[in-house]
């Protein structure tokens, strides 16, 4: 049997940030063309690999290859049974799942789908799946979906929306030997901070699942010269919303909190998706699992935005993912394996 | 007469950033040296001509020939008796003055020296007179000097110092989803700025001159990524102190209003001068006129290092100079030109 953490090391080990993966998708797309019961097709940095058996149901699994940038942590370590790297609870230990799986059931009970896509760590008018469903909806066909996103071995149901917003305010210049003279932009952005800082959070639950919500800083900006006050200064924060929430109502709630703000331009938005546990083949991934909702934002919401119900399952702690302690355990990656195993082979409980 | 109005628009009309001063120094250079009773030094993009009749005071008249970043107002544009411009009040009003006394007065009754220097509205580490005072102490060896920045044509006595600090914000990095597993360096900044905003300034009065200090944020910067509660922020802080405080008093006083930072970096800085008008030559130009505290940082501080007493005297107002709106008057520039010849023939009252 293959050893999972060592292959997940091997993955860790090829360097992915997002837009730089060009060299795990060659490795991946080499070992899925050796697979005779599979058909692969790549489009951009995205791979796509079915089983053709003729089930009368279609199983999306699917992850994503890039990862965020490496904080000290670009190299893989394991100690025992536990693997650190930047990238290894999110997502390269269930990639390591899905390539194994996808090299070892010749014959599952349900067609399969597996999808390895590129850039989504990033805006997601990048993202490879979009990509994927602009050039090719027919390969991303299927009746539900898992989502390989680290969740600890538990499912996380749905997913919440996430934006970006770029806030700008204004101020007037003067010499900084009379400030009074001006209007410090800077200074406006630290109340404007304050005001973010003390973002009153929704906690929806929605079948039995709860929500919550999030408004950071992400980045900040600003300044003219060392003895200017300065006239502009802006703030790119990121919201974090309830499925419960439209994108526009939640664009509607961001401007009331930046209403102090001169300008508040949306970067970027993608709506969350609501709990899909009803469907068959996720209901019964989830019977004996502990079930909670998803607090990022991943493609079960584009999944859902197609019609095809989807829920994330992985191996690996969500909370430590970006972070620089990113690690993964062999019991997580092989229990996720495990279970994915039993799904497509039929043998659920 | 010289229309001096005139003038400073062509003075204006020569593009003259900091680090960008060569075409203009080029063209003061070429009028300088057709003056027959003076003795022309150029080092760098620095001028220092020097009558030399030998008489038994040399009085030094000096300005920076360098401006901020234009804002809008590149271009000089005379409507009436106003010249609107960068550099208009800041100061090439005060620049045409000293180019066309240094052209018509053969016979001043003290010797000058006419010091045209570059690079004076950045840090202080890249001052062109600073450069002179290295390379050639000689060409700055004076009984009194008077700055020509801008002053509405009042005196203004002493300087405050000024220094740039870096002050730096830590965080712990986390999934933007999950914040509360991170520590957000950038909300801290806001805790900052809003420390900075109430900063309580000092007033001190010396030889009846009321002076003001000031603290500002001039720049600021962090952030991760779009999806990363950020682990860094800086922010660049301007301090303005009294003379009555060294350099190292001020920079104790900013690390204690700066206590949260983990990290606090003095740029540079550059200490102010106490009032000097006892001197008899600055006795007579101070005489009749209106004398106060100047507020921003000028070269009467390195002239005071350097053991000569000095001044700030110029046309302008120096509440606009580094705004879109900076101007000046040919009333101004004219009671300047009337004042400084006065002193030069010994006219004074």
């Amino acid at each position: 049997m293959t050893d999972l953490l060592e292959l997940t090391a091997e993955l860790v080990d090829v360097p992915s940030v997002s837009f730089e993966e060009a060299a795990i998708v060659s490795l991946l797309e080499d070992r899925l063309r050796a697979v005779p019961w599979l058909t692969v097709d790549r489009v951009g940095d995205n791979l796509v690999a079915r089983t053709t058996h003729g089930r009368p149901q279609r199983l999306i699994l699917a992850g994503h290859t890039d990862t965020v940038p490496p904080n000290g942590n670009e190299r893989a370590r394991i100690d025992g049974d536990t693997l650190w790297g930047v990238g290894s609870a999110d997502m390269k230990g269930g990639i390591a799942v899905l390539l194994d799986l996808a090299s070892t059931v010749s014959e599952p009970a349900v067609d399969v789908t597996y999808v390895l896509y590129a850039r989504e760590e990033v805006a997601a008018v990048h993202s490879g799946l979009g990509e994927l469903a602009a050039a090719r909806p027919d390969l991303l066909a299927g009746d539900a979906a898992i989502l390989g996103e680290p969740t600890s071995g538990d499912v996380e149901a749905g997913c919440q929306g996430t934006m970006r917003i770029e806030v700008s305010l204004a101020g007037a210049r003067a010499h900084t030997a009379r400030p009074w003279m001006g209007r410090n932009a800077v200074h406006r952005l630290g109340r404007l901070l304050a005001v973010v800082e003390a973002f009153d959070e929704r906690r929806p639950v929605l079948d039995g699942c709860e929500y919550r919500e999030a408004l950071q800083a992400v980045a900040v900006d600003g300044g003219v010269a060392g003895n200017v006050v300065p006239d502009r200064a802006t703030v790119t924060l990121n919201h974090r919303f309830a499925p419960d929430r439209s994108a526009d109502e939640a664009i509607a709630h961001v401007r009331e909190v930046a209403s102090m703000a001169d300008d508040v331009d949306v970067l970027d938005v993608a709506p969350g998706a609501p709990p899909a546990l009803d469907h068959p083949l996720l209901a019964a991934l989830a019977r004996g699992r502990e079930v909670r909702a998803k607090l990022g934002w991943t493609d079960v919401a584009r999944m859902h935005e197609h019609g095809v119900p989807a829920c994330n399952f992985g191996p690996g702690d969500p909370t430590i993912a970006h972070t620089r302690d990113e690690h993964v355990t062999r019991a997580d990656i092989e229990a996720v394996h495990v279970a994915l195993h039993d799904l497509l082979t039929g043998r659920n409980p």
